[in-house]
């Protein structure tokens, strides 16, 4: 159903994470113990994470030049996620090299590539919006003309400046954030806490483990996280949003919606990567019912 | 014509390389200024310059998970090269990672990956082959059935012991190496530059801008470069190969043979990359021609 459609703005990003013993000299090599590529980026995750739970995507993505004919390319087409790219010759797409060693050190790599498209990018007219992690002058761009959009800053909320944020609170349906983005959006803007959960119609915070929490007309409602055995936090934030998006399109209350995304957001963790282990609705549904009890759209 | 194939065993190589102002301290990341995907391995390297020249090559290679569908693969077919390839779905295909900082500085980071394969894959038995860089033991077991045989120790000398070379060079027809590798070589087998020379019916001694020497029956011959402007010399040494095996292979004498090396070399270095500006056979002939006089068969 086209008009179900949830479009997606944000980076479309390769990972490569690369396990080595000790990082080399200047002019020096070391041997590459193992290395595992995953296919990353927050929007791409969330339009993945929505089209795996049958819902319909729409990613909006800057690609490079290694992205037309890339087993990236083929992996959307398999998952059935429409795309609207802007594409460059002259970049690859966002790719990111984590290094790790033997004593648990992380060095990266990150490539921004095509990403820089953004800045220059028109940003079209959506009825359905989220914004993930992406560039702050585009997503201000799409939020004023959007019917519905949400939006979670994710990674780059240190590239966004106060009236960036004081103009997307004023254009959004619902925030979308963690701890850590609450507290460097409230020391750009001044505010406290409060003051930013009042500044948008709905915010939902999470909190790793502890769950998460819906703000709305004043009240605060505690959602709990699914406990699983987690071998990968990454990946569950994107996760949680498209479980709630896909939920929120299919018309349950909000409520629901947060708990459908603690579920979705619990899959994600129990495998390496942020695309490995999303599951259906059905899968969905059922570890809902575990959790929640039987699923209904409103409760 | 497959009575002219000619089978190259080694290495196929992803080179990534990645410019970065500065590098990254623990835990912290850095940008990627530019990044730049070659198809590389010396192997792979020959095979290509040879398909490109209208000879009729065979790679023998080590591939990795990440080889299916990928543009690697794609730009093997296109170019017309034959495969026999050891694959495996736990490691990737080889890959090195050259970082380069603003002051000319360079740490690799090296995946030997699916090159580990050749440690227990089975040797097959071929008419003409030109053994690359790649794994000693393996390299002993493919001469030792070859009905004619050439090697060029490359980058992976140091990995020979004093038997391997010994075993090889009772078996090859044709040695070709750099000043480098003889130096290597000579210090594992306690021999002399001279004493190596004797151990082989044909030594090819290759020496940069420098040209190269024929070394048959006591003779010396020397073969001039193609003076033209270096912009990248990887990738030289297996251009000259390349250009040197068609030659023998369309029963060129082996002085023209090297010089059609040379031609050939000229061209690969005057850009970036190892297989990124390698001639067809009409214009490594209209490049010798200016620098040789007309190419013919014997001279």
């Amino acid at each position: 159903m086209p008009d179900q459609l949830i479009s997606v703005t944000g980076h479309l990003c390769n990972d490569y994470i690369l396990s080595i013993a000790e990082y080399p000299k200047l002019g020096t090599s070391c041997r590459v113990l193992d290395r595992r590529n995953y296919y990353g980026g927050g929007a791409a995750n969330i339009a993945v994470g929505i089209a795996k739970l049958g819902g319909s995507s729409e990613l909006i993505a800057a690609v490079g030049r290694d992205y037309p004919g890339s087993s990236y390319e083929r992996h959307l087409k398999e998952i059935g996620v429409a795309t609207r790219l802007f594409a460059t010759d002259s970049q690859n797409c966002s790719t990111a090299f984590m290094v790790n060693d033997c004593d648990g050190n992380q060095i990266t790599y990150f490539e921004w590539g095509a990403g820089e498209l953004f800045g220059t990018a028109v940003a079209p007219a959506l009825s359905f919006v989220h914004m993930a992690t992406g560039d702050a002058a585009f997503n201000v761009r799409i939020a004023e003309q959007a019917e519905f959009a949400t939006f979670d800053p994710g990674q780059d909320v240190k590239y966004y400046e106060a009236d960036h944020l004081e103009s997307l609170f004023a254009s959004i349906d619902i925030l979308i954030c963690n701890n850590f983005e609450v507290e460097i959006m409230c020391e750009k803007l001044g505010w406290t806490e409060s003051d930013l959960i009042a500044a948008v119609p709905t915010a939902i915070l999470t909190k790793g483990k502890d769950g998460s929490v819906l703000h709305r007309n004043g009240d605060a409602i505690a959602i709990p996280a699914c406990p699983v055995t987690l071998v990968d936090p990454t990946g569950a934030g994107d996760a949680y949003r498209a479980g709630l998006l896909t939920a929120y399109r299919k018309g349950f209350a909000l409520p629901v919606c947060c708990k459908i995304g603690a579920v979705t957001s619990s899959f994600a963790v129990e495998k390496v990567g942020t695309q490995t282990n999303l599951p259906d609705w059905t899968e969905m549904e059922q570890r809902y019912a575990e959790h929640f009890g039987t699923l209904k759209k409103n409760e």
